[in-house]
């Protein structure tokens, strides 16, 4: 089966199953990962106290862990859910949020990836060679790395961790092993609004938390997040701007359906 | 006096007084909650530190405790201040958001109302349910008990812990020992929205820290939400979704008026 | 130079520069302190763990501390982050929200004025008078001071503190020694929605982190910030409200250039 076709049939499995999404994530983009995930069918909740995420966790369809503010409290909290949410077979999208910017944030991602082993792992080009140890200039937490090679990155890592890799940007690349998947969705003003990479990941928990195939979840939440940025980019009148734009990001989210998936995908399946 | 024309004075009142509304809730819809308050013409202030809950909150005319992201922190803050409000005889409105959920979450919840003495709780039905000592499936932070029995269960709790109890759903409840009010302003789209119950929540206390009357401030408050809601779906266009509507929801609860309210509220008075 | 010309250049080397700004701030307005470091061209970093805040800000042109939600944990890693800013000679933006309202605010502003010493101070003007030890009635985080005088303080102010004093309000007042601009952009409507002084701070913090000249960052983030709020408001149509605001005072921003602040710009230059 085509690609185009097996994204718009996980958006149906989405939809019908409206998957219960547990978040430990930064308090920049928390409101709107929220918000994405009820637009895009699903049930988010957010709970990151340790005495009660393992038990909040046990609901859940799938976790999304997210460093993006992470203090010592959280990470605690993130490890502890992490765990269990392995241990329950649910899936895990880990977004490492600035690897590589403080030896905190590093630690803290090498943590999560030798102590909870995530399914899915979504971040920008720096991040992700961060990730595979190659060299990457960082700075704060938006990526100044060139994309050549994403493909290659993304299969390296992806059997390095024994997961699947996402690496948004210009184009995304997604990798499970020696499946690859290129997708030329998007528009460059996604990477002027907070928390669209944030967005992003929790749209693939979404999906993932519907199917037992991440790597196709992975691609679903990516395409999803590109595709209505074009669409909401599109939709925009004259004298209208960024804050009008994520507006209809999640307009364009909420009215997501398989014929638009199908008609507006652009996906390359290697 | 009938109580549309009651609810539509509370306005006044509101607006006239400007009180200050001072908040410990979650870091996920918190920015909505301060938005909202200002929007009907009151005042918020967050703050959670338990070095200066107290001396804040003697300012205030009105708290909220929401425990929506509760952690080991700010559960003390949310007694201590709790206490001092009590002290002061000002309302007190709760969000036992998710209570259920975890073991964290209902310890929490029955020390706040044990410890504090609410004025007036907010939940959906499976909350309410939860308080009220029957069964009821729990699956996150939302709803999915029915929905028959709301008064009886309004009544009930609101006799056995000595406050005012708001319902909200499909159809509100609001109770206040055997003073009930059933409200059906509101429209499906609010539950796609994140925060539009802490948002009530918010309205609730408002319209309490400028009146006198908690049963009818709970009302005014469930019904400012429920109306806005209606309003801003009525003016969505095509093509416009979830992300506008909540700019809309906004723009109909900042324009509220009395006329609105008589015009549109829909109340029965038991 | 006319000081519109130097604001206008202003913008031009913040857009070429896109200073990464660090900021510590409270949790209630974040999102939208990251969302106008973007729409006007520079880039956010959001971190307050104690074990990170120093490496990250090495990497920072400016800093942001925001006591709006302070506690216990973040006061310290905000004076260990500004002392570390100050060592490295980048701007420190202070807003010291709420001083006055309760001791720990005071206290902490204090501290952060003494052991960090930072190169710009923006308030309201009940906060101003607070931290210059005069008389002011505090409610909440709102100002209620009345604005007679603002010019006197903001020089008295910037003289015994030794940095950059932007007082806002009805009249917008910027004083650094005896260089004084007065600011009459803005509009009331600015006060209906949360976070816009928080903004305002952020603005000057993106100014400051691509110039050596610290007023002249001030003066600019302060005007662009009320000019935008100006073209937010014209552009509003009928049955638009705060809601419909806020998103197009974002959009302003992201469309603010040189021209549009010569030509909107009213500054008054002492």
């Amino acid at each position: 089966m085509e690609i185009l076709q097996k994204v718009s049939d996980s958006l149906l499995g989405l939809k019908n199953k409206k998957p219960l999404v547990h978040h430990i994530t930064n308090y920049v983009t928390v409101n709107d990962c929220a918000n994405i995930t009820l637009a895009i069918g699903a049930s988010p909740v957010m709970a990151d106290d340790i005495g009660e995420v393992e038990e909040m966790v046990s609901f859940a369809s799938s976790l999304v862990l997210n460093i993006g503010t992470l203090n010592s409290r959280s990470i605690e909290s993130m490890v502890a859910v992490g765990k269990k949410a392995k241990a329950r077979g649910i899936p895990i999208v880990f977004d490492p949020v600035g690897v590589g910017a403080t030896s905190l944030r590093t630690a803290t991602a090498k943590r999560i990836i030798e102590e909870v082993g995530p399914s899915v792992i979504r971040g920008n080009m720096s991040e992700m060679k961060i990730l595979a140890g190659l060299n990457a200039d960082i700075k704060g937490v938006d990526s100044i790395a060139d994309e050549v090679d994403g493909e290659k990155v993304a299969r390296q890592l992806s059997k390095k961790l024994g997961c699947v890799i996402a690496i948004t940007g210009k184009q995304d690349v997604i990798a499970q092993g020696d499946r690859v998947c290129l997708i030329d969705n998007g528009h460059p003003i996604l990477s002027q609004v907070t928390g669209t990479g944030c967005m992003a990941t929790s749209l693939i928990a979404c999906f993932c938390g519907a199917s037992e195939d991440w790597f196709l979840g992975a691609v679903s939440g990516v395409m999803t997040m590109g595709l209505a940025g074009e669409l909401a980019q599109q939709s925009l009148q004259a004298g209208e701007g960024i804050g009008t734009f994520r507006a209809r990001l999640f307009d364009a989210v909420w009215a997501m359906t398989p014929e638009i998936m199908r008609k507006g995908g652009s996906i390359t399946n290697e």
